[in-house]
């Protein structure tokens, strides 16, 4: 079978080693990155190496920067007495969407999965300890891993480790979402949401 | 609101610009390209650059080459007497594919369509006649553009154009599709099939 010529096969098969993009969205692709102007595919493989190049983990939370520190690290005027614990540098900006936390992050770069053979030393929990070592301002963590069974074993091994050091270790709350309905929930969420009740 | 780095922001930017490519996918595929090597990465954004520079039109029959001429019209095998018309190079691969036609093609970049304005002069048909004219070897032109309105115009206009000078002009047949299922054909193709029928 003739395929297309060489340059745009080799550009199909790049982009459809993407997550999500079969061949079909990577040919429908490639052909819309053919009908830019060369400036603009110029800027799209630009972006692709700059954010490569340029992106690196903060020395102190982990979280994803441009600079050795990020910019809510380096932020002075964030409350430094509450970490909260997330999974990933997304979930950072989910929480930063709500504008409401001022304290500052850890990202931790995965979960503890024993079923995965992914263990504490496997994600980036050492540097919460040293974190807590070095400074005494800390008050509160607050664990925000995914309600799922490697985001719980997370929660609950953080939890048994900080402890015995007297700082206060919360847990975000699980229950109906807003704007949720009681009718379609499922049972653990609504276990979760009736365990989690508080008076009026 | 807080954002991420803006590295990262921008090759969010640039990926949502991609047709079907939505914020949030344009964010997963974000963070897919940072977890690549550096080698990958590099080779998505070398494939980007390299297919914009190095594909051109085939000065013969339009189709995407990265030679002057692409590698149909430039192959002694094929049969000059017979040139199928079709709209996109993607159809020429569709084509191709079903590994029975032996003849050319030429490729029209368009259909002609009164109500977005593109005319004749706009789609590269001039082209076509020029090498109708060079060369006496061709017997038919098949064509082979969409069955839709504007496919349909195209192929009544290149009909008219060229039957006065004698050559054979033929469509391709529309009608239900092979493993189709005749409950569920709309009417205009079940109509298309009962003006097509032939004798068994």
């Amino acid at each position: 079978m003739r395929q297309y010529p060489r340059p745009l096969n080799k550009l199909i098969n790049e982009l459809s080693k993407l997550p999500g993009i079969g061949g079909k969205t990577a040919q429908r692709l490639a052909f819309h990155i053919l009908s830019l102007s060369d400036r603009e595919a110029e800027a799209l493989a630009e972006a692709i190496v700059s954010a490569k190049k340029n992106l690196r983990y903060c020395s102190e939370c982990g979280n994803l920067t441009d600079q050795d520190k990020c910019l809510i690290c380096s932020d002075a005027t964030r409350d430094r007495s509450v970490i909260c614990v997330v999974e990933t540098p997304q979930d950072v900006v989910a929480m930063e969407r709500i504008r409401e936390y001022k304290g500052l992050y850890h990202v931790l770069h995965g979960a503890i999965s024993p079923a995965e053979g992914i263990g504490p030393n496997d994600i980036n929990l050492k540097s919460l300890i040293t974190r807590l070592q070095a400074s005494d301002e800390v008050k509160e963590i607050i664990i925000a891993t995914n309600p799922n069974i490697e985001g719980e074993a997370t929660a609950m091994y953080i939890s048994r480790l900080l402890k015995p050091a007297g700082i206060k270790v919360t847990r975000i709350a699980h229950g109906i979402p807003v704007g949720g309905d009681l009718e379609y929930a499922d049972e653990v969420t609504l276990l979760k949401a009736i365990e989690g009740r508080r008076e009026l």
